[in-house]
């Protein structure tokens, strides 16, 4: 029999998606499970997106452009305009996702053994592309104390090697919330500047901000050539199915390199790009409501959490993800004892444990992530049985 | 400015679409293009698929499982037991376009260095995700007067090294329209089996067969743990746009590697999963009319092009593809020169330069691929306008 890759070894498996038949057991029992494990909003799709596609007038279901239909990337141009991003249809390859950006971005950017740095806690299938790309990640830790702030210049100072190519940040942050501020971007900018780094910007959950503005690495002054986006429309329209994203540079080289990559695998998929053309004409107060929605069950979340004994939660400013800090000796094993031997009233709940953002060893042990996206009276049962939960789960730690 | 990668810069533009601004520039001339240079049939999507997109009720677009919906890859199994192929759900992984199958099994059984064998001229694409997977493709040529059989046995052996992990072919064959026998398939079993390798199956056409029957390599006995099918929906069912695909093998390990990697991607396009779900239900002669239909003009293409003084065109016994040899200089020149220079009745003709297809330097310098995915009148049209084109183009070769 021949053997698999190396990487194929290597590759991690979703520390999200592990857990999956412990749920899947649990619910055979009976058992309710609440999903705060995973980002898949509970937010409907709005209509008008789904009816483009459904009345969709076209005979032959054909390929596309392989940067995307041009009419969907010019009406791009005019979303990315509310934000003050000024671009041409020419400086966005509709990709398929925001992990195909990703995915872009490392290969035309990075070669095998180059280095990118990344704040940890981070969104966990980075991993995987950074396999797929054979590069290296290398983190810097941000601290639960500061709400997972920026870390400090001098850390990603020391971090930086020959071998660095790219800071990369999603921001609003998957999975800590953190929403970057306007100098801490500056702070990001003064590094690629100094030492000719790419700044990689997953900015998919941008208009998802509760405290603060959101500040986007596009505006950043005399970055033309360092930054590029890695958009996504999946929690922006609660359209995860779709499978459109975006890759956004002014850097000609880089959007050069990367529309061969986008050409070898022919066209982002067209049902989608039909919805989101459609999206970028949503009225103004679209997110307005999804927001409020959002910040309540934010709030009733953190303010429940912390009310648990031995809990911090610090109070994430945008995104739809919290990552708290819980009185137990790891998180991995207290997960996956919510679902297998846990329940309170015949429910229980699912997370996802810290230690799957970390690459640090060690690291997240006593942490979680939390999705909001469940309503706020799920949210506060959910919160009852994980309280309960933490009163008999065998490996807690402190009072 | 921080620089490009290395892969980024070796990473081949297509060879189909250079060609694309010139094409442009002569309809904005008011010529008439006869595009026989893309594999975009002209067949209408059958309605039904479309419908099934149009009326399905849900109101979250919702990622779907990793591997694809289990529902449509329970469809997936019926539709393959019609070939003989016995399969479980587990067995499928549902990819985003054939392209993303073929980025698995690269990723998945090859590391950066490992060589997989392709019989040239081959589909230009596997070289971009060959630079994507840092792997290296070898080739052994096949003759376009053997109408570009399989190459004999011992052409692979000269060529198989301690690097060598995979053979693959395109069955049919994109670019030549080859159907592989039986007796070649049992070939390239044996050394498979010989030399311990995995065997890469491209059957995005297996239901366009027009002389012989389709022998799929899933069918290759005691090659469970070596076969990896890589499908598409693009082809079958002129839904090009939808970007579904297939990963299908028997060797579990393999499945297991090629999993993470899907799930690092989250999920295949939903849409199309729909769509590609309601065409295993298409009535069963629905292939008839479509063969039909490409039977009738590969018989007018081919007769047409071997009644052109010079030009030699084998009879292909599959897909929507004919390779042909034409007295010319340079096939990169003349398809540029067709669309820049040329026009017959205000008409033209854009085709594919065989060097795209070929690995080794030289060779198809005096072919070129036709795809015949337009109706009959137009095809006789085409052949006119190549005729006459041919009769005064510069660097014409012979008489």
């Amino acid at each position: 029999m021949p053997t698999i890759s190396l990487r194929g070894q290597l590759m991690p498996p979703s520390p999200i998606r592990k857990l999956v038949p412990f749920s899947e057991a649990a619910k055979k029992r009976g058992v309710h499970v609440y999903h705060l494990n995973i980002g898949q909003p509970d937010i409907e799709t709005p209509k008008p997106i789904l009816d483009a596609v459904r009345h969709a007038d076209f005979k032959i279901l054909e390929y596309s452009h392989s940067a995307g239909n041009e009419s969907y990337r010019r009406k791009l141009v005019t979303y990315y305009e509310r934000f003050g991003i000024s671009l041409t249809p020419q400086q966005i390859i509709v990709t398929t996702g925001g992990s195909e950006a990703i995915v872009f971005a490392f290969m035309a950017c990075l070669d095998p053994g180059d280095e990118v740095i990344i704040p940890e806690p981070f969104y966990a299938n980075y991993n995987g592309f950074a396999v797929e790309a054979e590069i290296s990640i290398k983190t810097i830790t941000s601290s639960i104390e500061s709400g997972f702030a920026l870390p400090a210049m001098e850390a990603f100072e020391k971090a930086i090697t020959p071998k660095t190519k790219a800071i990369l940040i999603c921001n609003p942050n998957n999975p800590t919330g953190y929403l970057y501020s306007k100098a801490e971007m500056e702070v990001l900018r003064q590094l690629c500047l100094k030492h000719n780094l790419f700044l990689f910007s997953d900015e998919a959950y941008r208009e998802f901000c509760y405290s603060g503005t959101h500040f986007s690495a596009m505006n950043l002054e005399n970055m033309e050539e360092h930054v590029i986006l890695m958009d996504t429309i999946s929690k922006r329209y609660s359209a995860c199915g779709g499978r459109i994203g975006a890759f956004v540079t002014k850097n000609q080289v880089v959007l050069d390199a990367a529309m061969k990559f986008a050409q070898a695998r022919l066209s982002p998929p067209s049902f989608a790009q039909i919805a989101g053309e459609a999206a970028v004409d949503l009225p103004g107060d679209y997110f307005n409501g999804i927001k409020a929605e959002y910040l309540s069950r934010r709030d009733l979340l953190v303010k429940l959490m912390n009310e648990i004994p031995g809990v911090f939660c610090p109070n994430p400013g945008g995104a739809f993800y919290a990552m708290a800090r819980l009185p137990i000796d790891d998180s991995d094993k207290f997960c996956q004892w919510m679902l297998e031997s846990f329940e309170y009233e015949q429910q229980t709940v699912m997370m996802a444990p810290g230690t799957g953002f970390y690459a640090t060893a060690g690291l997240g042990k006593n942490e979680v992530r939390l999705a909001y996206v469940l309503n706020l009276k799920d949210i506060a049962s959910a919160m009852t049985c994980l309280k309960k939960a933490l009163e008999v789960y065998p490996g807690r730690t402190t009072a």
